[in-house]
């Protein structure tokens, strides 16, 4: 008899699906009793994806609430946005915790959500129960938690730039923008033109200029965290690499401050909170330095010629940004050590 | 007897210069009677470059003033900075056309260019008469020149999506943010841990932020476009991809405008002049879609939440960038079709 | 009134019709007038391809031979196989000439066609007058051709490297075993898992191990050159990159020769066709050398230890494996300069 | 006081040195208490290895026996070859175990050492206590070892997708051809234009054609197994991509065998050993299916109309081509779990 808590996984044949599996299977205290894709029930997930041979041999199951109910303890959904609408409740409902790797829950307004994601939302009294698991800021929350909202990527990359200088009032808030530029994996396995290998490789663009779906995700917890309405500038760009996202950001400050007062002030805020690294005066992270791991690493600019600030932050949009968090979400809700089964370094080169 | 211009390349076997070559080989007006390198002088250029087997069986060149102004009317400068400096007015007194890719004379300020490129400056004298080869906005004086200064990859994508803005007075100028990208061949083929394959492919990074030699050139142009100092903040991004650079740019406009007006702002500047391509409306560049030729593309974007307007411009950083751009300079000076030489599509894909 | 040949492209918005586009923009003697495309009949071709705004503003035609015979003169097909089987007959008994890209007339028999690639095979009576447009081997009888073959990228890359071997004589014919390695753009822009950017990328794989349908067309040739049937072993490879193919091919020789003879009955058997280049002893020709252009560039090493012959050849597969041998074929039929829109260098890096 | 095995790692900051970090980090019997770089002593490891920041905040030690000998019980040399020669004796000597990377102690002729690797030989009698850590083939002799000679990436791949062949009989040992294809990774983290992006990326090249210095090694190894001398025919490529290596290798068979039969003579011949995982039929593995992770996957295609086998592997080359075979040794010399340290999936994608 196992003393593990009990994970299905719906959504296992996606990017965020699969990596949930690969870090689940080494986790110490969970185990993968599911893994549940509605197009390819009865298969065996290897089929699929062969990496996976000799290591999960399971046989995909479809969606049944019941045999959820009884497989499992947790629910990770890493389905396209509209599916955690329905199920999630149902999930809930049936004792399940679940964590939503999806949209589905994250925006408080379900008008907000029909808006940008051009989808029915979900019941209002399931919203509010959803706790926003950006896990460095929102911890507390998290811990008490049935229904994890998962952060996007963009949002994770981003909001862990700009929180510290938002909570603390130094930054402008009218005055922030937001660069963005992720690797292809972010797009899915989903064939699109735009993720077709030929069109991509040695390319590079902007995508959903100004219309990006993450736009109210991020102004939702900025404004959270100031306290008032804050509106920003949010570009998006397709980088030819399959994993990563670095946002650059541009803050003017409300008052001077030095390079080393704002690296502080970054420091103290991320005191204790392992996954984020905080780069030394003058050095900034790039993707690769996180690439396959938990991390976020951030560093900031100080142009003295125009007073304003650039914080550049990178995730790993699999790991942080989907499957990553959610472990560390897991971790938090259950009081296990943080880092439980997301210790390990980024895969160099 | 040729009745074509003659052309000579000093620093053929770097990546401008074999640009060059490749251009200038279909060029209908000149003739390539000189490939110069200092370091490989006497070998067959064709050894360190074996795409040009049995295309250029020219042996490289040492640096010889004499010599050169036997074998050339015009000079084309591809070394690295510090290298014109000392020869081209040595050309020039020698009564020779000179294009200089470096970023030597572009500066017209020789303490600011020694505070960025760490080097003693240009004669006062030479920087005076070189012009500032940036073709779609300076042509006039490109037409007259004896010595352009041909301008810098960033600064070429950048000032072509900003200068529409500032020559009509539209644009808040304390506003602007540039947020540029770039392929590796940016960097030349001398060696570096940043040029390193293992190290660059999948991984995305910013570099010299705030600190990129190219933001004075910038900031002069716009300043004499604008007819005041103008300060911006500019940001620099290494891509995995060999071509390429997409510059995203950030305007706050002094008034309302929409859309069409902008659009219809940026397509009567640059009225019949074919190297520049105005995406429709709603639609954004990729740098793969001007890969291996002269256009810079662009396409606006305007947050009707924000007020604050997005520009993304893209070139090939290696033609438009440098070699081409150099090529439709002296297509300018000699009268000839702006063209010439350069009439060719993209490569897709 | 144009004098210019009048060349229609049906299958205009694949990967080798917007390369014959790129090619025959600036051939000196070919005039495109109409892009064919059934799909996307009556749009801008530049709204799928923005490389070739304001370079190609033509709206595709849709497929119709009354319309092709009064607005052409020669038809290239670059359509996915099966397409040419009908077409072809009807547009050469309207008169025109054709250039089929595809597969539907390369394999003599049409058993063997429909074995290979599961479709009806053609009228024998037009298969008979095709003629298979190795352009360096088949010369003369594309010369008075009106039906042309166009070879495959896998065939033309490895029968340039084997048939001098095979045609002396000089090949143990029973030994010879293909290694090639292709750029995903050879599949086409058609979506598939296995072009999908995140799954391609930083990967490397076999396919249709000792199963791809060029295997016949190998072997067809090389059996008519060598008088007698011929079998060969035949894996292909996928690379993570656009354009390219790599030949590698080991041949036991029947009786001794040297490195140098070896050499020396290449570049005699390639004497004068500007398009093959034959490496100096110790030196193997890398894809990105030939890049963008129409040469096939070819080494070999000779292994004493063992007595076997590896012969490595690379073609950009875009151009000398699809559009670019259909251009030099077109220029022999019509006895232009073998080398006319075809004359340009390689574009590196 | 820890119970942990204490191990030090030589040549710390190569790609080879900085795997080995990343695996014996999670290792659960290991503890890294030296990293050691001759050329960076005295600086953090993070410094040029921003990854690890946090994680590893180790200064690097120079190389001195005596320190080593305090600190650690087993030492690992990741180092250019030639310098285990020096060392390795030395350690052994102060009672050290040494798991050596290198090539230096693979061939156990000092001549045939002397003729590939250009460098002096190591002490015979060092030679000839080495074990071939071929974990997979040798871990009888691997685990009563003082002094593992680790195997090369090409060998490793191409070996285990031999050695059921030839230790059974089957193959016709004069045959055996090897076409290999590698990752830019293997060739580490030095200089080179081989190296160099913009050279590399979009491309793909054979090198060493017929003069790779793993070419004794696989022939040793494949005549010990034989029982008689073994020659093969040993081609290598280098693929655009960071990681990974697949060996296609061909083979004629002394007597017809199926495909089945095949693949269940290496089954049994893994039969156990977790790492390598042979593919159902018709089925062939690709190098990110093994990304990051230990395993060798094995394919196999039998050509009826030749007669002729085709093989194909894939491994990572860093993880089971060097950091990962070198702690799968350490496991069976320890007598712990093979799989300790390396029970984790491959990344994907």
């Amino acid at each position: 008899m196992s003393t593990k808590l009990r994970a299905a996984i719906i959504g296992s044949t996606g990017y965020g699906g699969v990596e949930l599996i690969r870090l689940l299977l080494t986790h110490p205290h969970v185990e993968i009793t599911s893994v549940i894709s509605s197009s390819s029930a009865g298969t065996p997930i290897a089929d699929g994806y062969p990496h996976l041979n000799q290591i999960m041999t399971d046989l995909l199951d479809g969606i049944d609430v019941d045999q959820i109910r009884q497989k499992a303890d947790v629910v990770f959904i890493a389905a396209p946005h509209g599916v955690a609408v329905e199920l999630a409740p149902k999930l809930i409902d049936a004792g399940l915790k679940v964590i939503d790797i999806s949209g589905d829950f994250r925006l408080k307004s379900g008008d907000v959500y029909e808006k940008w994601y051009k989808h029915k939302p979900a019941d209002p009294a399931y919203v509010a129960k959803a706790v926003y698991g950006l896990s460095e800021v929102f911890a507390d929350e998290v811990r008490g938690a049935e229904l994890i909202s998962n952060p996007g990527c963009f949002p994770t990359a981003t909001l862990l730039g700009l929180i510290p200088l938002v909570n603390s009032g130094w930054a402008e808030l009218s005055s922030i923008i937001i660069d963005s530029k992720s690797g292809v994996s972010g797009a899915g396995r989903g064939l699109s033109l735009s993720s077709h290998y030929s069109e991509i490789n040695e390319n590079f663009l902007a995508y959903k200029v100004n219309k990006h779906q993450h736009t109210p995700e991020i102004e939702q917890t900025l404004s959270r965290v100031a306290g008032e309405d804050v509106t920003v500038t949010f570009t998006t760009h397709l980088v030819p690499m399959t994993r990563g996202i670095l946002s650059t950001m541009y803050v003017t400050l409300k008052e001077k401050h030095t390079e080393d007062e704002i690296l502080e002030l970054f420091r103290q805020y991320y005191e204790g909170r392992r996954f984020v690294r905080i780069r030394p005066k003058g050095k900034y992270p790039a993707t690769k330095e996180v690439w396959g791991s938990n991390y976020c690493d951030i560093g900031v600019s100080l142009d003295e010629r125009t007073g304003r600030l650039t914080v550049i932050s990178v995730i790993d949009n699999v790991v942080k940004g989907a499957a990553g968090q959610a472990v560390q979400n897991l971790n938090l809700m259950m009081g296990w050590d943080e880092g439980a089964g997301l210790a390990f370094s980024p895969v160099y080169p």
